[in-house]
């Protein structure tokens, strides 16, 4: 995934959290929460963040969608659970964003997944790539900040 | 569910005819497709069959919204597993329509599960009921039919 | 549903709670939770009702499967969105338990859906009905009063 | 993702293939199939592979859990359609196999999506790592080949 091993991240290194339970429909035949899941999971507190932001700027004509995503899976989730998940910025590109996630039971500190999303700003109607604006890149580091 | 008892519903019950495959993560961790993803199916039978009527013709300012379900689980169905889901037409109402269906393994004559919804149409922008038109009236037993 | 309309339902009715917040995923094409969800909702508050109590008792052989379900939709969630789901027993069988439920948004009082799932216990193995014992039946109703 | 762009996969360069249709609830409010339920999609395509090979043999005391999957998103898929997803070997490690995929529209040449999953053999008790056997090692060899 990145130059740190998915093993190796710890609470510290996220900035801004969210919580999540786990439901009983989301665990397969295994007894576990399913593989494709936890994007979902990863997927909600993404769109949390970034719907509470000026992402979304009034008048704003752009977009964000799901180019690529990856995730390690470290350790299974079941039901009943709630796990913390945390988010910081990976790279900001000249019209993409990339997130790092990680996933912790409530009282782990390893993570329980690592993941990453990278989504591209498009223009709503053309769906043509555009640029991010200064306003984006500056709300996208102060919304990690808090 | 309706007079006749869901145990005895048979395939030359239902005229139009749709199949669904299960996925690994339908299963939860009984082993079994989770009962509300038997809705899912039979809702996805639903719009499928709708959408390919004139129920959603040109110019049409009406939208169908889902205002109750229910269903009877007679057997489990698993992974991998096709099914076919049989509907017809329950009830014709003003400005609703209620459709009954069923869900049958691939060898079976025996439903693994009935079920009935029933939508109601709203304007699409001030969500207030209008009445069915006449040519949806016929339309839906049209479609029905083959 | 029952003899109470579901749109006279209130948090009064209803003596067990649980909160269920919506994902991004739950919400379909037309941008609210999809009707085959809510069901997915109720199943994991009655799930999180059983499991705790001792319903699972040590040494029990026997398991509840869900033969019936019904809902009543009345009015539309959104993302993001947080429920409180309520639940009191609806009737009790030899071998089967009718739970009945309902969802408030959070600064409701009035239901955004009424539903109603019948468990009937059966022996893990044989699959074969069983009457339930008499901790059950008392268990239940301690359960749904706290 | 690999050497060659996910870009440029065609189908000729995947051999074993099965196909998946969307379901109304697969899309987001976005109006397209959600990024999580490519995973799902992949899983499936996935489990299918395994389950008709021998990979599950009689006797057999390992089980396969997914440790890292990745995909890159290229083009919306929408309801109703169908896609057809090919598999093909990526790494066979010694106690690993890494698979990856691609979902191509019924008439595209082009995917729409390329994946990739690495799953981990574990004794089914201790969940310790062990080594594939060579029948295993041949027979995805041979699955993979029809």
């Amino acid at each position: 995934m990145s130059e740190r091993a998915a093993r190796d991240e710890r609470r510290e290194n996220f900035l801004w959290w969210t919580k999540i339970s786990s439901r009983w429909a989301d665990c397969d035949a295994y007894g576990h929460v399913n593989n494709a899941t936890y994007y979902s999971w990863f997927d909600t507190a993404l769109t949390l963040l970034v719907d509470r932001g000026i992402l979304r700027a009034p008048g704003q004509t752009s977009i964000g969608l799901c180019i690529a995503s990856e995730c390690e899976f470290l350790a299974p989730v079941g039901f009943p659970e709630t796990v913390d998940i945390g988010i910081r910025l990976g790279r900001l590109g000249s019209s993409s964003i990339t997130y790092e996630l990680a996933m912790f039971g409530e009282a782990a500190d390893k993570a329980s997944a690592v993941c990453k999303f990278t989504h591209v700003y498009v223009d709503a109607e053309t769906r043509t790539k555009v640029s991010l604006t200064e306003e984006q890149g500056s709300a996208i580091g102060d919304l990690l900040r808090n």
